[in-house]
């Protein structure tokens, strides 16, 4: 198979990059993989407009990555939580992989902010390419712990 | 250690996606993973003019992405050939990750254009969350196969 025969106009790669490529597309993503589910949570940590985060979740939504699912607390109006699809989740290891990248050529001298190990056996967890017979950590196993360059917002988020 | 507190300020995922977030870098890195080298070559895959390729690839050097490397064929001026630095195949798990969600989400009815499988095994090769005493593939165990979408180009490339 000659790779420069390969006719690029259905690469699952760049079909993939349309969808989420957008650096805030994966910051939205982040924050869900982080159990961000309310709409103040993500304007605060985020720190965009409502208009601006409104509009980026519909995107969200509409593309399958999102669920909208309405809750309500006492006595207060009808309002939406986003939790991710399974669709979503199976972009966790695309995110933990740009993470560990990241982490290796880009981070501060001090090292990653934060760092994931296996719930079941304290292993670090990574994204690797391995064969499809291999034990895969489920998110559920992966605690997140923090690193030497962890920074915290002032007043606690 | 909760995640609405953390300072985003230094996020290696967004790190990450500032250097490699654009759709061109990820179609010129996965050129080069699948051997790509000269610069005619890229040029006639990617189908992009040579002023733009030019600055692309000088731009994923300038990244240590790529390494430049001169050649000379025989009574020939000398060329330039692009390899992948270890940087770049750093990006490789990524690369397949987003590749089997777009294969999974995104591919046409038939199918995904490639797969890729271990040499060693033949079993299908993916990009998971994996703890770090996990065998992990290394880029020359994986052989990319035909998938059933494949389209070649009428001139043979």
């Amino acid at each position: 198979m000659k790779w420069t025969s390969v006719d690029l106009g259905n690469c699952s790669v760049l079909r993939a990059l349309g969808v989420i490529g957008k650096p805030w597309a994966i910051a939205v993503l982040r924050e869900v993989f982080n159990d961000v589910r309310r709409f103040e949570d993500f304007q605060q940590h985020l720190g965009v407009s409502r208009s601006v985060l409104s509009r980026r979740l519909n995107e969200l939504v509409d593309d399958g990555l999102l669920d909208r699912t309405p809750y309500r607390e006492d006595g207060g109006r009808e309002r939406y939580e986003y939790r991710p699809t399974e669709k979503a989740w199976g972009l966790y290891p695309v995110m933990v992989g740009l993470m560990q990248w990241g982490d290796r050529y880009l981070a501060d001298g001090d090292g990653p902010p934060v760092h994931l190990v296996d719930r079941r056996t304290g292993r670090p967890v990574i994204t690797a390419l391995v064969t499809d017979d291999s034990d895969v950590c489920a998110p559920s196993d992966i605690a997140m712990l923090p690193g030497p360059s962890l920074r915290t917002l002032p007043d606690g988020g």
